[in-house]
């Protein structure tokens, strides 16, 4: 209720302004904050798995509140699925807050991290978040959304049972609290190193800390999770010195040198060992405002001091919450919208913020990072960044960064390059965070990101290098089924899961690996890989129209449901959408299908059929709300479709159908995302088609038209020039587009090119409530 | 038998040249090869805790045979005491063998390390030492001590079970192995990365490795011991690729994102987790040697690589084993002696090689390594060195470098500095290993090292920086009962084990600050310290004439037994030999003791006295063997009580005793040394006595002289100039000192200084089988 009051208000505030034109407005483009129509809380219900806490862009850095403390795995050793909706440590539906930890991902399927949970309190001093050994009530807190807000750059909560009120933001490596105290002889913060994000009994590898004096601790965290040997080390800094300080080990101390000679308790400044809960003591006035700085680092406890001493030499909190929300203003205004809606605006700029969380800068301001190879490296010419979900996010959001963030992707792909470097399977990342591969998924999409970049001539990488280590990538035999698929031509579903998926997805990387060596003039190479390009016909089954799970001896499977999600040789997905993946050659997809009118046929029955209880159930990630019939929009393998419909020859279709999942898949209230956003794949897919146009087929240089949600937009590209875009006569009816006026002249067609966006200018679409 | 058959032999061998005198000798000094000398087997039986491997003078890298696995807790959670035995990995008596360990403590009395055990075996693969999860044979062999070799930097043995003939030298940073196999096509080298030294279920916080290419591995170990948080960073390469490979787990792995993806059992080159055993598959011819080198860092993987490019870039065993036998000989030949026996000789070099183990380089050629804040540091002008058994060494190892080892001293002392800047206790180091602290022991006895170089006048340290670690050291209140021991002037025995022991040494250690501040005309401080080191006279009860444990409230404790060992407020020691402890002031300490006579009857007592059973069994660390009356020369706290007669003005006493400790606490063989040798203490005990003088009162800058085993000695020292020793008229019977003739003047009295040593020269001793 308290978010539709703010809308409200932010509407009333907004209405002098918006009857500007958009051209007035850009004029004096630094003066507009597009920050406030960003709500860092929606997709923090259900399925969405982001955080509302404070971060920059690409900020190394999320400093956000977290709600629940829970096990990933039951008493009985089996998997908790409670877990999963704590993917980003926040769900909106919970009335407690148990500290605030300072790196989380935003929207992923699968989680790590919550490290370094720092917590204030007053009274008895508690050290265990949910209950105390004897069943006392832990340190958490209640809280209430009334007293909560959060923009981009900073949070603010009143945490109830202390009467303490708690506000973040961050720089790019350091997270900054101001907790404001009510007047306590006992008041405390926590910092708990045991938290974790997907917690489990012995996730924590070892803890270390050190009180170097009154008012600064360093130390490291090392985990063993989703990243098998993961790092973090920090420096903390107190504004104020706290009065005394301990900590208690949640380990049996087998053996340990050091107690003989000490009580390490209390007072003690070197604390290390598995499972540890520190805590530095205060006495406070009532108002008293005690700040505390906690620097990253992956390199060491002396990066994690340069960064703090380097981003906020200050105690001013104010400045560093200004000068991010100014970061945040300069990315978000790349893109400037009128909309029909003020709601739409908002879900625009927030999902445009969302985009922006992920890929995060892995480096410290020395340029120096911990490397796959657990090495320390240093960044020659570039930015180094982790967290690629390729899986998802080559689909759309790298595709839109190489629109609004160019630089940046090169500097991403030179961080994969570099990953390739320090690998030692000679491989390109799958899906890499924190100087790890977790491997999560299928495929090798590194290679759709660069060959897209390569397309539309973004960045200036070593192409060279980056086609052979594509090639290193591809041929790696004992990656995931690809010796199988190298030797039968498609992955046997004898040999391994989701075998068509595997197939299909492999076959559309080596179509870009085909790309970037023609582009490369490598014609043996480019021959090879448009051979294995072709590989998603040997799991095409004419017999059934499907593409179907094949086994080693080149029959297909018998037992075989194309709607069925699980055990069928799908990943997220079925036979009936995913099977919908060429993207590398739709034309020769409908022709296995049947023809242009028996394949829009198979869309409309997968946007309108009613898929029965014992399907949706097995369908992972999505709720009710993320699905349309078959197509689960929840879910990446299936976004491109809506936009199939053109190569069927039926653009209206297309035009229709994605301005239905706009208006129905996304919005403005906390849960506004039907799914996870996967770090910022499902909220790109919401910016291109909100612009009137998608990459289907990431690598080609060529984005298919759909139906613009936007009234108008500017991009302000990084070449200087400007894209307008205006939807003419747009209405919420209106969702037909009759003609593309590209610069002047009529679009022919339903591809947009690279060249027609970079090169700025002017794209009209002429909208109307009929297909033309 | 085998030794003494060795032994014979080389006396034959030594016959002809024993001819010559040392002046002809040492004239071609380079030609002389001492390292024939040394017996690495002399302490490998009972306590001494020596190990036989090959290492470099002061090397980082220690590989040597481990004999057993050894868990240091029992089922039941209790200690169980045969760890003890295998503080260096080997015990003389066992017959098998499984495997060759890269680090390992010289003499320690408790423990840690045995990092990267390597195991060439034959035929089926068996990857546990002891045995298999099913009862079967382990990866052990059995060995005869018939074929096993050791000398300097060079180790032999056949593993009869594999009929593999393994080698083993060491340059600073790389051990080097050559197998010699038999005809086998299932070849195996084992690389047991579960093996510990004191090894306890969970010490193995981390293991890592990387198969880089078929014949180059890297990985890293951290483990919690005796040090908390120990990490060891490799680099290991073979001569010939693997055929294949593989490693096993030994943990029940929660959770491991790898899994879905990968068969990682063979062949999967990243292997992670806490408890693995890898193993890497060979063809062989019979005869045929595989050579590996294994490089080690502190820093990182990177670091172990350019160690072993850097120091190894070869494949010449021979090369090495000459070279580093070079470097022996260089280092033994700075002390040229000549000895009424041979076994003197070989009891004597080895000694020698015994004080040159440890403390042990500790940074990679690039001089980086990893400081006690767990940060990467680089030593600037200065080589950095860990290993600091402080409590020991002080007494004469490090007083035994002043003379021979000054320049490596000068950078002992600045690592120990180093040591005091990264620690967040602001203390220099107290028992450090490896970037740890472990606190082992009482005191803070790095102050002694440092006062007595500046005695010496050695090295280019910054003195008022080291007097500033020093102040500040003492002054750390939760340190081990200093702060009651600031605040009574004396540590109570009621808040404090080791009570009187404590008061002792730390009353030593102040006069050792307060010289040092005098030194440096900081007269505050040498008072507030010579004040300090007056301590000892509140824990001296004239009632009983024993040092005595007092009790906070001033009063001595009732209970007080002056024979045990145990809970009498002495640690290593009981009242009647620990209580002698008073180096600073040993006049007062006669003269509280009721006088010369008085005290020099003590002494006689304490050699004499009959000590019952029940307190002899409770005496730590020693056999009857290492025992004279109550006096006990296995454990350090009263090494210097045999030189206390000179003081009661007796040196005849001191003469006799002395010779016939050298005499009956050591020898040439493998149970050659009574206890521990603790890191070279007590080989430089023996140094020293050997030569005929002892450093009483390190910090002083004399030593106090007793009577020489030898029967000549050239000391050659680092400014150029030497020092002769002539023991005149020398004989097993003439241990009675008459004369000393110092540059042809009489020395009076029984302290010889610094500068009499330092200046070179000639000192002559006139033996006489009657006291003067």
């Amino acid at each position: 209720m308290k978010k539709f009051l703010i809308l409200i208000m932010g509407l009333l505030v907004l209405s002098a302004w918006k009857n500007k034109s958009l051209e007035q407005k850009t004029a004096g483009i630094l003066q507009t904050d597009y920050t406030r129509y960003v709500n860092p809380f929606i997709g923090t219900s259900k399925m969405g798995h982001t955080y509302p806490g404070a971060t920059a862009p690409f900020g190394m850095v999320q400093v956000s509140p977290q709600t629940n403390f829970v096990p990933m795995f039951k008493a009985d050793g089996s998997y908790n699925p409670e877990t999963y909706e704590y993917c980003a440590g926040y769900q909106y539906r919970d009335s407690t807050i148990i500290g605030f930890a300072h790196t989380n991902f935003s929207g992923t399927g699968h989680s790590d991290l919550g490290d370094f949970l720092m917590m204030p309190t007053t009274g008895d001093l508690v050290l265990e978040p949910l209950k105390t050994a004897n069943g006392g009530k832990g340190f958490y807190s209640a809280f209430s959304h009334n007293n909560e807000e959060a923009s981009p750059g900073y949070y603010k909560v009143l945490l109830d049972d202390y009467g303490i009120t708690a506000e973040l933001t961050a720089s790019d490596r350091v997270g900054f609290h101001r907790y404001t105290f009510p007047d306590s002889d006992s008041a405390h913060i926590i910092l708990d190193m045991v938290y974790n994000v997907y917690h489990y009994k012995n996730k924590n590898v070892w803890t270390f800390i050190r009180v170097e004096n009154d008012s600064l601790i360093t130390g490291y965290r090392q985990t063993k999770g989703w990243a098998r040997t993961r790092k973090v080390f920090f420096a903390m800094q107190f504004s104020k010195p706290f009065k005394s300080y301990g900590h208690k080990k949640y380990d049996s101390i087998i053996y340990d040198g050091f107690y003989r000679h000490f009580d390490q308790r209390e007072n003690f400044p070197e604390m290390a060992g598995k499972n540890i809960r520190a805590y530095f003591n205060f006495n406070t006035r009532e108002g008293e405002q005690i700040k505390v700085k906690m620097a990253l680092s992956s390199v060491s406890t002396e990066g994690a001091l340069k960064n703090l001493e380097a981003e906020i030499p200050h105690w001013d909190f104010e400045k560093t919450k200004t000068e991010t929300r100014e970061k945040w203003n300069k990315e978000l205004s790349k893109i400037e919208v009128e909309t029909m809606t003020e709601a739409d605006k908002i879900t625009f700029y927030t999902a445009l913020y969302h985009t922006l969380l992920s890929p995060i800068i892995y480096e410290d301001v020395d340029g120096r990072y911990r490397g796959l190879d657990q090495n320390i490296h240093t960044s020659d010419g570039f930015t180094n960044y982790t967290i690629f979900s390729l899986w998802d996010t080559y689909r759309a959001l790298h595709p839109l960064f190489n629109i609004i963030q160019p630089r940046r992707n090169n500097d991403m792909i030179k961080s994969m390059l570099a990953h390739y470097d320090q690998s030692v399977h000679h491989m390109l990342p799958v899906w890499s965070h924190y100087a790890n591969e977790n491997w999560c998924m299928i495929g090798y999409h590194a290679v759709s990101v660069i060959a897209d970049a390569m397309a539309c001539n973004v960045g200036d990488f070593e192409q060279k290098h980056a086609l052979q280590a594509a090639i290193s990538t591809a041929n790696v035999g004992y990656f995931d089924g690809l010796g199988d698929y190298i030797k039968y031509h498609y992955v046997p579903d004898d040999q391994s899961h989701s075998s068509v998926s595997k197939t299909l997805e492999l076959a559309y990387d080596d179509w870009c690996i085909a790309q970037m060596a023609k582009r490369l003039g490598d014609k043996k190479t480019e021959k090879e890989f448009l051979e294995r390009s072709q590989y998603y016909h040997n799991v095409f089954d004419p017999k059934t129209g499907f593409m179907r799970p094949k086994l080693s001896d080149g029959t297909f499977r018998k037992d075989f449901d194309p709607l069925d999600t699980h055990g069928q040789g799908f990943i997220e997905g079925n036979a009936w959408n995913y099977g919908l993946y060429v993207p590398q050659n739709i034309d020769e997809l409908i022709r296995l299908m049947g023809g242009k009118e028996h394949f829009s046929r198979h869309l409309d029955s997968l946007f309108t059929m009613e898929l029965a209880d014992k399907y949706f159930e097995k369908t992972e990630d999505i709720t009710r709300d993320g699905i349309i019939g078959n197509y689960v929009h929840g879910n990446e393998p299936g976004q491109h479709i809506p936009y199939l419909y053109n190569w069927a020859g039926k653009p209206y279709k297309t035009q229709k159908r994605v301005r239905m999942i706009m208006e129905t898949m996304y919005g403005p209230s906390v849960d506004g995302l039907c799914g996870n956003d996967d770090t910022g794949q499902m909220s790109a897919w919401y910016i291109f088609s909100a612009l009137g146009f998608y990459p289907v087929t990431p690598g080609s240089g060529y984005y298919a038209l759909g139906s613009p949600l936007v009234k108008e937009a500017v991009i302000h590209l990084e070449n200087g020039k400007t894209l307008h875009i205006i939807a003419k006569n747009q209405s919420k009816e209106n969702v037909y587009v009759n003609r593309v006026i590209l610069n002047g002249k009529v679009l022919q067609g339903f591809l947009l090119s690279y060249r027609d966006i970079i090169n700025g200018g002017e794209i009209v679409f002429e909208m109307s409530n009929k297909p033309r």
